[in-house]
Order: C-alpha cells, then structure tokens, then sequence
C-alpha cells in the first residue's frame, strides 16, 4: 500500500502549489474538487455536485438557525419593474446599475435564427434582481397594518443577478446563489436588535460550522449597502492575508418603509413608519471556505460542511479478495451510517485505489477508511487523516503516523467520530493561528507600507480618523480598505484604546481593521 | 366553548362555496390559508410563508427520493444565449417562444428616470431559462467522455419563466418554481428504465404524500415534450372534475446529445451520441394539493405536507386561568415534539380563540387541541379534526363526536400520531372515490356528449384511434383532450381491452383517458 503515496505525490502536482501563484491554485482546487466551472454564458457559473453539496450543506446550517430564531421563508419575484428603482433612484444608484434588463418578452425564427420579437417590446422593461427590498417591501404593504402584524421576520432563498465585467468562481459571478432576510420591526429598537442578532447567526456559522474565525464590526459610510443606515459585516482572512467579507447585516431605518409606503398602527393608535433590516449571505462563503482552509493537494473541508465525511476504499488484487474486502467494507459502511457519518463506499472496479485516495483528498473527504486484505487478517482498519494539525518539533515520523493510523477494528470504528469533532476544531485553530500570524498592531505609515508592501501583508489594526478620501487615498497607495470597525471585544486587548490616526494623526477612539481585500 | 362554533360557521363565509364559483373558491383558499398572492410584476406571484412552507415539505420528500435513486443536484445558469435556441430550433419552437429576452445589462439615470443604458446593448440577447436542457446538454459535453462517465444522473431546482399572458396562481404563473432532472445513460434501455423510475417516483409522492391518486401513462404525440421521443404523465383529478398533470417525465432519445455533441466511448471502445432523460414537477403541485381536498372551510391538507400539524389552542378568560392553561399547553407541545409532531402552541394574547380556531382552519392545520380551565380539571385534551371521512348513514351528532372529541389526557396524546396516519389515508380515500364518481366508461359520443356537457364531466375512458386533428375536433366540440393512454395496468378492469374509436370508429387496441384539463 505504499504505492499510492508516491501517485499521490505525483498527481498532486495537478493543482498549483499556493507559493507559485494563489490565483491559479485557488482555480485548480475548484477544478480538482468538481465543485464549479465557467458556463458558456458570460459571466454565470455552474455549480457542479460536490460544489452544490456542499452548499446545501451550508442552507441547511443556516435555515435551521433562521428559523430558530424565528424567520420563516417565502419567495417573491424574480423580476423588478424599472419603476421601482426610479422611485428608489437613491438606493438604485448604488448597486443596480449594472443589471440583467429584459425588454422583450416572445422570440421569434428569422430565416432559421431566433431573435427576439419586435412586437414583443415591453411597455416597462424588467430587470433581474439584484437584491429583493424594493419588491419585497412592496408586497409588506398589503402585509403590515398593526403592530400585531410585526415582527415580520422574512428570508428568501434565491439566486440574484449583477452584471460583472471581470468574475472569478464563486467570489464574484454575475448570477449567484444567496439568502436575504427581509425583516420588519415595530420599533427601532427591536430591529437594530435584529441586525446584531442576525450578525451573531453568521458569526456563529462561520466560526462553528465553516471553521473560519471571523471579525465582527460596523462599515463605514462609504461601504455601507445603498441605503443602510448601518451596515454591519464579518469578516475573515485568507490564506494569502486577504480579507473577504463573508456576510452582511443592515439597518435600513424607515428608509425603505417610506419608499413603499409602508405604515402601521401603533400600540397607541398612532401611524407610523415600519423599520426594517436586511441580511444576506452567498455561495461566496464557498470561495472562503476554500481558501481558508485548502492545501497544495487540494480542497480540505471542515467535517460539518463535508457532504461525504469518510470514504471507505477496499484494497484487493484477485476476486477472492475482492469478495471479502468489499464484504468488511460494507458492515464498516453500515456500522458508520448508524453513528451518523455521511459515509461512502468506493468500491468502483478497474481504478486503482491510488486514483480513488487522490479523487477524494481532492474532494476534500476528512477520513479515508482502507481496507486490504492484511486488515482482514489482523482485523484492524487503516485511517487516514486528510489534514493534521502542526505539532512543533515533531519529526516527520510521527505526524505521518498520525495522518495514517493502523488500528484495531473496534477502536477505530469509535474513533472516526471523536477524529471528526476534532478535525473540525483543528482546522479553526489552525485558520485562528494563520491569522494570528498575519496580524500586526501598526501605528505609522513606514509599519504600514513595510507590512503590505514587503511582508506580504495581513490584517493591520491602525488607528484611524480620516475621511473617505483618506479612506481612498489608503487604498490608493497600499490597495487596503477598511474592513470594518470592530466592535470593541473583537479587538485584540493590546490593541484597544485610543490614539492617532495612522494617516492623518488625529485623535482617534479606536483602531479599525485595514487589510487588502477580495 | 360552543362560540367558536357560531364564529366559525360566521366567518367561514368568506371563502365563497365551491358549489357557488369553483374559480373564486380556489383564489379564496389561497387568500385564507396565506398561501399566495399576485405581485405587481406581471405574471409573477408571491408565495407567502405558509404557501412555501408546503413547498420545502414537498422539496424535502421529493429531493429524499431523487437522492435514494441516486441523483445529485447541481446549478446550471439563468440564462441561455439566443444562439443555443437557434440550434435547438426544433425544441424551441415549441415552447421557447413566449419567454422573458435579456438585451442590456445597464441602466443609468435620466432626469432622474431608470432607463436601460443604450451603451449596454448585448451583443447577442440571452433568454432567462423556460427549462435547461440546451444549458446543460452544452455542459455535459465536457462530463462525458467514456461510458465510466455515466449514467450521469443530475437534478436542479430552480425558478424558470415562461411569459403568461392569463396566469393563476400555482397554476400557471410566468415565473415558477420548479425541479428539473437530466439524465445521461450509455444505452436506450437504461435511459427508458429511468424515465419510468422517474414517473414511479413521482407517482409515489402523489399519493402517498400529497395523498392525490394519479393515472400514469404516455402522452400522445401532439402533447409530447419538444425534443421528446416519449412523454409520460400523471395525472390527477381536481374536485371540479377536470385533470391536472401533475409531473412529466422525458424519453429524449439522442436529439439533445446530437444537438450539443455530446458522445462517449462505449465499452467497445466506439464514439456513441449519449442517451437523455428529463423529468420534473413544479410549484403547480400546491394547486393540485388545494383542488383535491380543501372544502368550503378553506385549505385541508394531508398531514404529511402540513407545516403545522397539529396546533394548541390554550383557552381561559382570566390571567389566573391563562397561566395555567398555557403551562398545560407547553406540556402538551414538548410531548407532541418529542413524538416528532410539527406542532405549535398559539398562545398569542388578545386573540379569542374562535378567531384563531378559525385562522388554523383556513392554514389547513389537520389537528387542533384545545385547552381550557374544564380540561384541567377533568385532565382532559379536546382535539378537534380540520375535517372527517363521511360514513354512509351517520348522524350529524355522531360525526360532529368524530370531529371534535374529549379525550382522557394519555389517550389523547397517545392518538395524535395515529390520527395524523388515518387522516392521511382517509384523504387519499376520499379523493379515490371523488374520482370513481365522476369516472365513466363511454362507447359512444352521445354518451360522451352528456357526461361532458350535462353531467359536469370528469375522467372519460374511451378508445381512441384518431389523428392529431381528431384530437383537435374533439377539444373544440367538448373542451376535453386525451390526458394520457395509460398503462395497462392503471386501466379498470372493467375498461381493458380493444373496441372502436369513440370518435372515428376506427379499430382500437386500449381506451386512453380523456377529460378537461387545467
């Protein structure tokens, strides 16, 4: 069984390593992983099996905790009539500019080719959503009288359109996949409550289920969604020391409650304007999954996102062995599934089990389970480990021992289950170091250009109290942003307090959190 | 406690009596069971949380199937270039005509207007999806090279649109919701197993989910699917008499893979063009759901889709008795949860109960449990059923026992889940027989002209052995059409066999099922 690890070296060298060029790598771990690829139509994406498991994996994390916090989901139109974004123009302005427009609604043959009917032209064209709150707050109309009618607590599960020149896999296509909560609230109160609330839901998957630590903060104004009084956001840090926003929650005050018109009675009988947030997160949270935690082999999941958690691969050279290797392998199947395992059997004839190891370290599978005809014999099982945490000083020796176990039957078995609790902790404390170390608290510009002009950069915690043209002159010269504006216990305790700003030395309260970003 | 009695007769009236206006009852039962409602985007609906509530349930038994016979999901694009269509002009032609055309992807502002930006002009206008099997087919060229490849056996829920100039809601809307499976296989043999698995699965759902009977067969040549070599469908009947089919399965021969190009390596090492199925059901479900068993009263559904299954009710009139009912009624809520009832305790204050009773009634709720100060002291539960099988000779007062029933506590809660069993099955029951009453055998048009025109109609079995233009004369003589030649085995016994063409007098080997449609 040694042969496989030297085809795993081999074929590994399939997908980029991350030190030659990150860009490429992150294409070659989508490709090796099956998970998406370019469509023929401009800028949309196909998301293939392995990729679409994993985010019905992720929906279903997240549903389950809308709904826990009581949302229920509903479906409103794909299509925005124009008028209501002239009537929105504020909120349009900002992001609906670039947007799928639909101006025919019949095609019709021409000498063999189809085109679009002249006389079908639409009296107002239609665009594809961008985002739903113009049509969905037109709907809360009808919906919202009293105060008895409120909370309204509203998420939708949809795909959303933005023309985009320039897209890459997952992190930016023109179409994607994503949910928005839509929520309506009595008083400001409860619903600034719900912006943090749900804040904290994503925080909690992204940590918990995702594996990725995350930082919690405000936007500042020039970041904030298109009509939000406060937009709220996590963000995460790539293995390249780029930040990707993973998710927003926002604060639209009576802005758009007042664009649809929107009023309810009060307690006191009195009418008044309904507040209302919104939230979302997208398939873009499968590009940060990727890129927090993959390797140079390939895709590497974090257990609770993994559609297929262990794979067991029988080993065998005659039919004889065949017979009674895929015989164990099923009773280790069966006994897998019944703790709960997403297990698979793989035993596929005429590939090699070198090939079947390096399809599915390339699918990221936590847990390989080989079963050869030796195992039989000793009645042990072969575990092999996708990832392994760093211990320092170990020797080489030692850590490959812990990659791949041989062990007996019974303690295997019980294993696989602890293993996996454990793999999904160690690859947050893993992702929580490699952040850790690609933090600096900086406070001059020399620090600042020394960090992300020679070091590579990471995330900076600087003080800061400039404006958004200072805002855009920092990311003119050093291509950073502002993350957010941590909220003051995300911030790590030697960098909390007060001090200058790190561009324009003013007084500033606290330190933001810069870094480049996707 | 016999208020709500009075109440309920009262209010029901809102929703107009099938008898009355069979159209209006329909719209009525959407509006009363918050299922759905029409948007101010021509064509498109609203599904409410209630109304897609029932849709995740259907999503969720359906998915469990695909997935058991072995499907995977994946995401294909919104949009489809013109030029695809233009290849697939034979497909295209029959139902791509009327469908939403995308010709820019900007907008910008004028005197303050939202207008599509002339600068934006696609060069080549994309269609949004009415169904993707020209997508897809142009992907799998790329999946498929050897027959190792296949079956390769996808499944995508989506929203596709279908410009409607007359909509109704579930019914027939531009935009819908639906699934869609595309299947490759290596021979014919296996893509017709599946397409007949495909048709059995559905069936499946109809019946012992939906708790709907259908009659599966094929469509005859003019309803076939474009592309198709085979359509088959089920098809079920609504309580006015007319057929709704409900799921559709595809045998496309090699017509799409010839289209793409999409060939593999057989075992013989030869270049093949690949097998296709296709097959799916949409959103039109929920409005066979709501044609087959609601009542005067509003929705009923079968418990197996009810988001709520079962909701208590506490009762009281002063704070003393409110506290201890509500204690009651979370008890009885955590023992229903923890015997895996969808059940809610409706303990909103300052709503009478007859109101409440009234609105559960209208959302379809099967079971409802009430809880006043009496039932503490007798330690007694009163469950009340959202409707009953008719028993032939019955009195009024021993139905009304069945329906509303003071039980004993233990008993009470120990009946919950067989009850929800046998309502199940009596619904599926009284459909059966709703559909054996308005079924006849007929040999001759006279006969044929009277169930349809004096009778009300409903399921005609007759031999057939006309041409498409017969078919045409028959539709514009009784508005009925042939909804499907069933499989001998979905035929009555009494029904087999060969005879004359009801309409030609031709020779025919099997009657076929003709009805009006939806």
């Amino acid at each position: 069984m040694g042969k496989q690890d030297g085809q795993r070296t081999g074929e590994a060298a399939a997908v980029t390593p991350r030190s030659k060029d990150y860009a490429q790598w992150y294409l070659d771990v989508i490709r090796q992983g099956s998970l998406a690829e370019h469509s023929p139509v401009r800028g949309c994406m196909v998301i293939r099996p392995h990729g679409y498991a994993i985010w019905e994996k992720m929906q279903r994390e997240l549903d389950d905790r809308f709904k826990a916090t009581g949302h229920e989901n509903a479906y409103f139109p794909l299509f925005i009539p124009l008028s209501f974004l002239t009537k929105e123009e504020k909120h349009a302005s900002g992001f609906a500019k670039e947007c799928a427009v639909i101006t025919h609604h019949r095609l019709k043959s021409v000498d063999g080719e189809v085109v679009p009917d002249p006389e079908s032209k639409l009296d107002e064209p239609l665009v594809v959503r961008p985002t739903s709150e113009t049509i969905i707050w037109a709907q809360y109309k009808s919906w919202i009288q009293s105060y008895r009618d409120l909370p309204l607590l509203i998420n939708q599960w949809a795909n959303v359109v933005r023309w985009e020149m320039r897209t890459r896999l997952f992190l930016r296509t023109a179409e994607f996949l994503w949910q928005e909560g839509h929520t309506a609230h009595a008083t400001e109160k409860e619903a600034l409550e719900e912006v943090w609330r749900m804040l904290d839901v994503y925080a909690d998957f992204a940590e918990n289920v995702m594996a990725v630590p995350v930082i919690k903060g405000r936007k500042t104004e020039g970041e904030r969604f298109a009509g939000a009084i406060e937009t709220l956001s996590i963000e995460g840090m790539m293995q390249d020391g780029k930040a990707l926003q993973m998710g927003t929650s926002h604060y639209l005050g009576q802005n758009f409650s007042k664009g649809a018109d929107v009023k309810f009675q009060n307690k006191d009988g009195q009418l008044e304007y309904v507040y209302a947030t919104s939230w979302g997160v997208s398939t873009r949270l499968i590009g940060a999954l990727i890129m927090t935690h993959s390797d140079d082999a390939g895709l590497v999941l974090p257990p609770r996102l993994a559609p297929v958690q262990a794979v067991i691969v029988p080993i065998y050279k005659s039919d004889e062995e065949r017979a009674k290797t895929v015989e164990e392998a099923k009773k280790v199947f069966a006994e897998l599934k019944a703790k709960g395992v997403a297990v698979k059997l793989d035993d596929r004839d005429g590939i090699m089990p070198g090939a079947k190891y390096y399809e599915w370290e390339g699918k990221g599978v936590p847990l390989r389970i080989e079963i050869g005809p030796k195992d039989l014999e000793k009645g042990s099982l072969c575990i092999a480990r996708r990832f392994v945490a760093e211990i320092e000083g170990e020797t080489p020796e030692a850590q490959r021992k812990r990659r791949k176990a041989f062990l007996p039957r019974a303690e295997a078995i019980a294993s696989i289950v602890p293993t996996l609790d454990a793999m999904q902790k160690e690859l947050f404390e893993r992702a929580l170091k490699l952040r850790a170390a690609r933090t600096r608290v900086i406070d001059t510009l020399d620090e600042y250009e020394k960090f992300f002009k020679g070091e590579g950069g990471g995330f900076a915690w600087v003080h800061w109290a400039g404006d958004s043209k200072d805002e855009d002159e920092m990311a003119r010269r050093y291509e950073t942003s502002i993350r957010n504006i941590p909220f003051e216990d995300q911030i790590p305790p030697e960098a909390r307090g007060g001090g200058k700003c790190v561009l324009t030395g003013k007084p500033s309260k606290q330190r933001v959190l810069m870094s480049k970003s996707y």
